[in-house]
């Protein structure tokens, strides 16, 4: 059971013989709830998320759901890791996540906007390397460039800032920015954003952050 | 090529035909020049980290290397992504990341005691969800119970703690604690700690952030 455009990416051997619930985006609530009862049923079900299916995936809400129809003791549930995207961007843009980070959903759907500027604020004062998923709706435009302003007062101009878009998939897109320039073109729900630390620098066409196995005189 | 535990953990059948070269714990810098000199030879290397080589692993060290040697436009080089350790702890303890969190690395050898608790303050102001990574080794064990007693400065005292170490390998050992009586009793460096934030809950026997997709009053 998912979203239509997650299930066709994954490998037809691995559905043969199985029922195929497509479900439609958004109305999350629902897809949780149709799950169970199939499970209730004594069917066993799958529901697929994009990347892990517990970062910003399905994992939390079925369990919610679980525990509402009190059957967290009775149905058996397990989640399954997944390469969650944050992980597939930075492989791409090289290795901007060697050292600490902060992930920040910019969806203000489910959480209040305040909330998320709250956050952005502590990942610009701990000096983390952020990572910012959902950063553009077509409704919601304007935080993306409140959190690239937000971090880039606090990060040298030229700390670079990747974007990922369909990371290992179709029409993939790879794109860095120094920040102080960095503009939103091109952004949307499907992009990965990760801002770059005080320390974080190019190497090539890489982003990098450095552990500190070398000082950083000797570069 | 990697540290021999690592290899272990290889099915073998993707081994058939490959040179291993296994290197020791710690060295790093000469493990990743070693690899950059197979590959000016002409071989195809993987250098090998447990679970995702680009957080925490030696993706930015090798990318360093290549630059320190003037490589980096010819040795041709990709980063592979895995299943972060982060992410498969998170899926053994339910879903603890289904929203915002900082990850956080208390191993101060390469990096100043003052720097990771400036993050851990960041983390716990910004009431992130915080995960833990090499949370004590034998020589250094104050550095976690000081990150517990300051989280706890700004969570509630029954705010759940996970841990999770060896995690869907041999010897998996799952436990969670509230904050406030959280111990470190167990915990080494290949434990994962992932600390709930103000909204992480438990349900049965897991622990779990809600997104925001039903009201903390109807629960």
């Amino acid at each position: 059971m998912g979203y239509g455009t997650y299930l066709a990416l994954i490998p037809p051997e691995l559905l043969a013989g199985k029922q195929l619930v497509e479900t439609p985006m958004r109305h999350e609530r629902q897809r949780a709830e149709a799950a169970v009862n199939l499970a209730v049923q004594g069917q066993a079900v799958a529901v697929v998320s994009s990347g892990d299916a517990g970062i910003y995936g399905m994992a939390g809400l079925l369990l919610e759901t679980l525990e509402r129809r009190g059957l967290t003791e009775t149905i058996p549930w397990e989640v399954i890791p997944g390469i969650p995207a944050l992980a597939a961007a930075a492989a791409r843009l090289g290795a901007p996540l060697t050292h600490d980070f902060a992930v920040i959903s910019l969806s203000d759907l489910l959480t209040p906007a305040d909330t998320i500027r709250r956050r952005l604020q502590a990942a610009a004062e701990g000096d983390f390397v952020t990572v910012l998923y959902n950063p553009c709706s077509t409704r919601r435009t304007t935080l993306l460039p409140e959190a690239l302003a937000l971090l880039a007062a606090h990060r040298p101009s030229d700390t670079p800032v990747g974007f990922v878009r369909n990371a290992f998939r179709d029409q993939e897109t790879i794109w860095i920015q120094p920040l102080a320039q960095a503009t939103t073109e091109g952004v949307d729900m499907r992009t990965i954003v990760i801002v770059g630390s005080s320390t974080t620098r190019r190497i090539g066409r890489a982003m990098f952050t450095p552990r500190g196995y070398y000082p950083p005189d000797n570069v």
